[in-house]
């Protein structure tokens, strides 16, 4: 099966302002790792409808597809709707299926705020699941989820097998040499083998190693060859432990 | 004085699949706001020259300055500096009193992985100051930080006097009700004071409040007058605490 790119689309004056400790990233990160998803691109934008749709734009036409995090709320700066809409040259139209949802909530007058919670891109489909009653909408190959990092992770897990491939084999050496003394193995190990990839993580402060190697692949024994290879590489009094 | 406007491109292939935590944007995001720097933009990208020559190109043009993180150390997979060599348009060269740096540290016959270390994109310069005897190397607007947190950090805070401008001004108000409730009010506050940044910021499973509101403004009396009209328009049953 083919890799399935990804990009992820951070929607938030708060997160580059320092205001609020952005979790969504580093969540998304591991699970779409887990099932196979490559995740190519991560962009934090403020709430400005040019800035949202350019960067919407950007990424829906060179990945597979694009996960939104933030903007979704009934406030004045929740405008990633509009800005989805922006960027695929469309109108912003009230859907019937939440304006439902919306006055069976607020009942039969609902305010300007949750009325606002039903506008979706024109052409959206709504995809049900996760911790809201609210759907999760979709427009083309984007996919609008919200900031909150309860509801952002409950529906990114509700979408997870819709965007499930095969996954990563992954293994580890840890060091307890620098970079520089251990650079030419590696540049050795990828002549050898050019498809692995070869992570290197240097750690400071920390008693237990100073360098962790990852070495990925999704065909398992080609990574075993390259991992055993490796091993042979470098110096064998630098190597502290391999998961 | 004018605000300055900042982004940080993020390079690293290891926040991107989920194996590492970055928490330098974090750090950043509340560095350069209070020094009142604007920041932008975040970018997190892989370790590939492409992708890190047009973010960098993207964000110098419109930014007055940009901070990588990441991709500077001597390994296959360190390109940063070739990256942004390619987004200006020049050519990698060896800076002399890097190469002299290296020597000092390596004795005279370095390694290839050492002298890698001394590449510069042409025209570059060095600034001193923070945790490594290694000094950062900046081209035009764009300033080279390692990804290692604790050497990004120190690097940051050295350079913080040359960023520093005038600072924002602060206040929050938390409620016990919900962004629906509230909403209508804050648009009545943006309304009066149209520039005013507000935030709203909904908190889930939290037993202390519901939403955050944060006001902020480089003008003291702007912000005050603002922070007791809204005061005023929210119901006064909601308010728990200001600050």
């Amino acid at each position: 099966m083919q890799e399935r790119s990804c990009a992820l689309v951070v929607i938030g004056n708060e997160i580059l302002s320092g205001k609020i400790h952005d979790t969504n990233t580093y969540f998304a990160a591991r699970e779409l790792r887990a099932i196979g998803v490559a995740l190519k691109r991560i962009a934090v934008i403020p709430d400005e409808l040019d800035a949202i749709a350019e960067e919407v734009r950007y990424c829906a036409q060179r990945f597979e597809f694009v996960i939104t995090s933030g903007g979704v709320g009934p406030t004045h700066d929740d405008i990633t709707i509009a800005g989805v809409a922006a960027a695929l040259g469309r109108p912003v139209v009230i859907d019937p299926q939440l304006e439902a949802l919306i006055r069976e909530h607020f009942g039969d007058q609902p305010n300007k705020a949750g009325m606002k919670m039903a506008e979706v891109p024109q052409g959206a489909v709504l995809i049900e699941g996760g911790p809201m009653i609210f759907p999760t909408v979709q427009v083309e190959n984007i996919y609008m989820l919200p900031g909150i990092p309860q509801l952002f992770e409950g529906k990114l897990t509700a979408l997870k097998p819709r965007f499930a491939t095969d996954p990563y084999f992954v293994r580890a050496i840890y060091t307890s040499a620098g970079e520089g003394r251990i650079a030419a193995s590696l540049d050795a190990c990828l002549e050898r083998f050019p498809k692995l990839l070869l992570g290197s993580y240097p750690k400071i402060g920390n008693a237990e190693y100073r360098v962790k190697l990852t070495l990925e692949s999704k065909d398992s024994d080609y990574l075993d060859s390259a991992f055993h290879y490796l091993l042979e590489l470098l110096p064998a009094d630098v190597i502290i432990k391999t998961e």
